[in-house]
């Protein structure tokens, strides 16, 4: 049996290059009979890093690295960055999917302007799950990686994210973000993704409103790339807001039983929201399974990410994406 | 001194009509001196409530109403609908603003059909306050009223939000709803939108991504209605997922200490986010001034919202906000 082929960008994020070789490390071991993981980034400080195991990581080596705050112009300079070295990789077969925590912004572009769209596909799409208060997740897309789109975009994200729904429940409800949930509600593009939509053979529930977007309403729900990513922002930011509002005031003495006693209920909805959990969002439209953690992952996000990227190279979904755009487009 | 005239529509709303009347009596009352509220409703409805002070508040007669399921286009039909007659009334100068708890999406369309715009404006605005954490506001607009912005609207709604503002504060800070904060990030407008805040005398912070959006980090956030009517109810929908959590747990027997210790904690984030204290949204680029409460307001709501009305009425505002705009494009 073929192995499965992993690259993984060790440079360009916020924490110790540990959390990201331990979590290299601790997933291989889960997996080595069919996982192989390529280390991409600098041999020197790696090394140490595997002790015994070095024999066991591939290494692509380069010092350059992309930085968070490096911009898509900045980072042309860098053109042997451990991203870019992991994404020519990637093009040219070496490997069945990539991960990296590196700047968003310019993995997107760079992944976009290195690996291609599929075919069908005019736009990527850039996509996380987003925890839901029943402990599940919704895949949301696109949040940024396109956002200027017209509703056969809106349309194409909903067939590969339903794919990649599939994975975890076998009939993905499937919505469109809007501010109303009427026909005539939105931009012209909403109207011809719902038409689209209406017409396919995805259990397609309609538009929906971003008031139940913890709810799990639907399990993919498609939206341009900027008001996903103000949707997704706003999530955040208000999650944030309250949660600090609430340690600031249990941290209190005054508060001191009131928070022990709180404790198991602060537990669970921190579990129902742990973005930890499934720390990967996918870059997709494009013909390789490319996943990005959080800029600032440790070891925890790193082995969530690495999940996400293995699960999905194993179930084949590449294929089964390319499938699903041919049922719709034809051959 | 000429008393302030408020056109108060006591139709199509969610809540028995009690609370609209006792709200008008009380609001009345406090400011007998200089106030005449001019209800518009259902005469033999309205005359029972008011008991003996029914002589203090003149009524214009109508048993039709539009309701919470109308749309723009049934209401077509009710033109002699409480909302239409007050709208009619306000046109024809016999009121100074008005207040409706009605349909938003069918109030908004035919105040702007029947009062019309501005002076230099093309779009008009629906603008809220949003309570934030620190127990300030933000106003956020448009909210919905016009989805196809460009930057000159989004420009307009910075300058007509920023008069009402000005109530509350000095030297509003204003900013643009945006997915980065980066000058080329965002659609054309948005970039339109920047450089024309950006040359004006208006206190611009630039562009706002909404993860700040419950810090008031600014106290007027411009958006196209679509995207801001989005952050809306991503907002309003994560504080009701979440209340709603802790609600159902703090109420299990187990957790009775807990919830009884915890009281004072939530009492204090309710009432940061209380946003009947803040129940009215303005209709802006009209030539009125126009508020519409929610429509399942209460008795509190109504006040809140009548208070708003008559104090932007009392400050001058739809003149200040005139001056302001002919400052900019002349007269």
């Amino acid at each position: 049996m073929e192995k499965i082929k992993i690259l993984l960008d060790t440079m360009g994020y916020e924490n110790d290059l540990e959390h990201v070789i331990k979590a290299a490390k601790d997933f291989y071991y889960q997996h080595e009979d069919d996982l192989e993981i390529i280390l991409v980034g600098n041999e020197q400080l790696i090394k140490p890093l595997l002790d015994n195991d070095w024999r066991l990581f591939p290494i692509v080596h380069t010092e350059v690295s992309i930085e968070q705050n490096d911009t898509i112009l900045s980072a042309r300079k860098k053109q042997n960055s451990s991203m870019h070295l992991a994404l020519r990789y990637l093009k040219d077969k070496q490997a069945d999917g990539m991960l990296t925590a590196g700047n968003s912004a310019v993995f997107v572009y760079n992944a976009y302007a290195t690996i291609g769209l599929l075919e069908h596909i005019k736009k990527p799409a850039f996509m996380p799950f987003v925890p839901t208060i029943d402990g599940g997740v919704t895949n949301l897309l696109d949040v940024g990686a396109s956002i200027d789109v017209d509703g056969t975009d809106l349309f194409n994200f909903a067939i590969m994210a339903n794919t990649i729904a599939k994975m975890r429940t076998p009939n993905p409800r499937v919505g469109v973000l809007n501010i109303g949930t009427e026909d005539h509600k939105g931009l012209p593009y909403h109207q011809e993704a719902n038409e689209l939509l209406k017409t396919s053979n995805l259990n397609y529930v309609g538009f929906v409103e971003p008031k139940t977007i913890l709810e799990r309403e639907v399990d993919v729900l498609v939206a341009d790339g900027f008001s996903g990513n103000i949707a997704l922002k706003t999530m955040e930011g208000v999650g944030k807001t309250i949660s600090n509002f609430l340690k600031n005031e249990y941290k209190k003495p005054k508060n001191l039983f009131a928070a022990l006693l709180s404790k198991p209920i602060f537990k669970k909805i921190k579990k129902a929201f742990d973005y930890k959990e499934h720390a990967g969002a996918f870059v997709l439209g494009l013909d390789g399974i490319l996943v990005k953690t959080h800029g600032s992952a440790d070891y925890q996000q790193f082995m969530s990410a690495l999940k996400i990227l293995y699960e999905t190279i194993k179930a084949d979904v590449l294929n089964e994406i390319k499938k699903d755009l041919n049922n719709y487009y034809g051959q």
